[in-house]
């Protein structure tokens, strides 16, 4: 019979719920706490979400941004991992209901992070493409490397034109590094790949509703970024909102069609809550409200950090903390700070944010950073971006091979992994014993 | 309307099924010949299959053993690749029927491999696993990795064990590759990453019918691996046979019954010939009968490479040569040379195999290798295998990551790709304008 078998303490249980930024950040904060932690996740990695887009595009292996779960915390005594995942808060046994079986708690923490924002368009959930997760990425990959084989194909100018043009939703660091890699693919990779293919007909957009990209930096900078992503062919629409999507036709805000099969969204996400928190503590954006020291609203030792959690006790963020790495790691450290203290019945500090600044990547050579007042552009900012995210990245071995993989794709001008990995006949999927009934065997 | 698109020429067309080892040979040995030379494959990359037992198990990444057929040939002008599924030939018209549509054909090339020969046991197909393709190994990674977390959640000795009990039937240089790795796995990571587990319970068995492992080298071999297999706490069972299997309890020719919930079969292969052959080429074992020039019997122009042909024209080989990569190796780059001899209006040149020789990895430090007459083991020939291996891998990107993926886990004595990759609720699944209906967007 299946059961969670987490070992029996006198230690009050910390279960933190989902190993993202947030997450382990308050789970190594921990490390010498006289508290068992148990860090439950759906999978059994951390996922190095800035770094998706590339997966995607074809830049890096997925298992270079992905790191055990485990691996991480095989030093760390007091520290217990079990894949699961969480469908109910029970408060008043001060349980969790999970998929392999209930988990008491002393102290709650949500990280479980955000997802896929549609804004309830039904449509455009069924048809435009999220990127949250390591699978969506590498399901990314296979589709647009199958619009590439499946032009080949086709004769009728009319039939290949949705199929080689992408549209970005979102001017977002993430959408704009989707379309920098797009052109990047078209520049470099695809001429060389696909020489029958009519490039002329393959169009790459970025569409954002506001009146700039990258609207979280400085005006300066979103200038200088849709001065790059023009210089590299990409089509930038500002002031334009997405209205319906049909899976092969996009209609704008202005009345324009654009023919596309591939609609990425990056325009939003929201939270994802548990069931179970009080009513008055969930927000309509899937957040939590939490007060300064990341404690849920309406409880006594239920908290929440990182992207679920709404806190909004910093002016300058009135609508609470951006939805970044940076927020989550430093929340993660915090709440790990404050734990310890009260335990020894000494106070929680009030969340402070510091903001070390923010990037993004728009091409070969060509980025945008802003830290400390300073602003960046160009290849300094590039190398900058690099730079970060490599020390940023967890496990010596993954950043050795994606710095292999940066150093190869400057030099070659090529991107190594552009293979499609198909499902196809393979017998283990018959396989399936697993306690995960939800998701069977297959990758 | 879907069609294959190839562009019309004056010179006569080549169609070769398969990338494999056979298939690139003979693709690369017509590049500066007077012909079209038209690839056709249902991946989009070829694969490295030597090494597929390390992605299994959790030491490389999968993209590092693929390498995308377009870019091995991005260089050859008279090269055109299509992603395809061949369906039939179609002999009295010269086609070829696939699912992008028909292919004509003037010389048509078989180059299709092998594929796990369970020899007809319905039952033992339906619960073991085979290893064959990319996707296989990968869904053996995340089962592996699941067996080990769902063992953590169950309490009864008898629960556990087939969970942690792990067979290998076959004992080739694959069945000994992988069983050597799953004792390094329980060594050196299991350990670590699951303290809690009773590793007491897990046993590693490789299961050969005949009387010895390795049985295509020297005996003096044999008896050195055993005696590493056993060191490293293989259970190695010769002269056994499998005779059942439900999928927990599997029953040897012994009598004996072992539990076990992971049978992975390298026990044996078949051919993959296609249908619309002449019916008297064909062979049960799948293979297809050739002459010495690798022509298919009762064919005038049509031809057979590697794994799925076999030959008859060396005593040293009365059942054909073994199929293995060097073979089709040979036999890719003879068949080049002849077809262009050919058309030269010059004679074909009987195949002769040079035999390289072989070798087996056990483990860290322990390999078995012959060649030349000469034979090694232990560290030299590990040390020879790894170079041997990392030579014949395709793509600089691709050697350095595995090289640093084998320097990483000899220093560290971790393995950093063991993640498991969930298919989850990704969202792009819904979208299927695909032409490959078979096969729908998921990796």
């Amino acid at each position: 019979m299946i059961q969670p078998n987490i070992p029996d303490s006198d230690l009050p249980r910390v279960v933190i719920v989902g190993g993202g930024f947030a997450g382990i950040n308050l789970a190594k904060a921990l490390k010498r706490a006289p508290v068992q932690v148990v860090l439950l996740d759906r999978n059994n990695y951390h996922l190095f979400q800035p770094l998706l887009y590339q997966v995607a595009t074809a830049g890096l292996e997925p298992d270079s941004i992905a790191f055990p779960l485990r691996g991480i915390f095989k030093r760390q005594k007091n520290f217990i991992f079990r894949m699961a995942e969480v469908k109910n808060i029970n408060r008043e046994q001060s349980t969790l209901e999970t998929n392999i079986g209930d988990i008491r708690y002393n102290y709650l923490v949500l990280a479980t992070g955000s997802n896929t924002n549609f804004f309830g368009n039904k449509l455009i959930e069924e048809h435009a493409i999220g990127m949250k997760s390591l699978i969506e990425a590498v399901q990314i990959r296979n589709y647009v490397l199958k619009q590439f084989e499946e032009s080949l194909l086709l004769k009728e100018e009319a039939e290949i034109r949705p199929k080689l043009n992408f549209v970005m939703v979102g001017g977002g660091p993430t959408g704009v590094e989707l379309a920098g890699a797009f052109a990047e693919l078209r520049k470099y990779i695809l001429p060389k790949d696909y020489p029958e293919l009519p490039l002329h007909l393959m169009d790459i957009y970025l569409i954002e509703a506001g009146p700039r990209v990258l609207a979280g930096m400085a005006e300066e900078t979103s200038r200088k970024t849709l001065a790059s992503l023009e210089h590299i062919g990409v089509k930038v629409l500002t002031n334009t909102a997405v209205k319906d999507y049909d899976g092969k036709n996009l209609l704008l805000s202005n009345g324009h069609v654009i023919e596309t099969q591939s609609l990425l969204w990056s325009a939003g996400v929201k939270g994802m809550a548990l069931a179970g928190l009080p009513e008055d503590a969930l927000l309509p954006n899937g957040r939590v409200n939490v007060n300064d020291v990341n404690l849920v609203n309406g409880t006594g030792n239920i908290f929440a950090v990182g992207d679920i959690a709404q806190m909004l006790n910093d002016k300058r963020f009135p609508k609470g903390y951006p939805m970044v790495a940076q927020v989550a790691m430093q929340q993660g450290k915090q709440l790990g700070k404050n734990l310890q203290s009260s335990l020894k019945g000494g106070g929680m500090k009030p969340f402070k944010y510091t903001d070390l600044g923010s990037m993004a990547t728009i091409g070969r050579n060509r980025a945008v950073a802003e830290f400390a007042g300073i602003r960046l552009s160009g290849y300094i900012a590039w190398v900058a971006w690099m730079i970060v995210h490599l020390l940023n990245l967890l496990g010596f071995r993954n950043k050795l091979v994606v710095l292999i993989n940066w150093s190869y794709r400057y030099l070659t001008y090529d991107r190594g992994t552009r293979i499609i990995i198909k499902r196809g006949a393979a017998n283990i999927v018959k396989l399936r014993q697993s306690v995960y009934q939800a998701d069977p065997l297959t990758p």
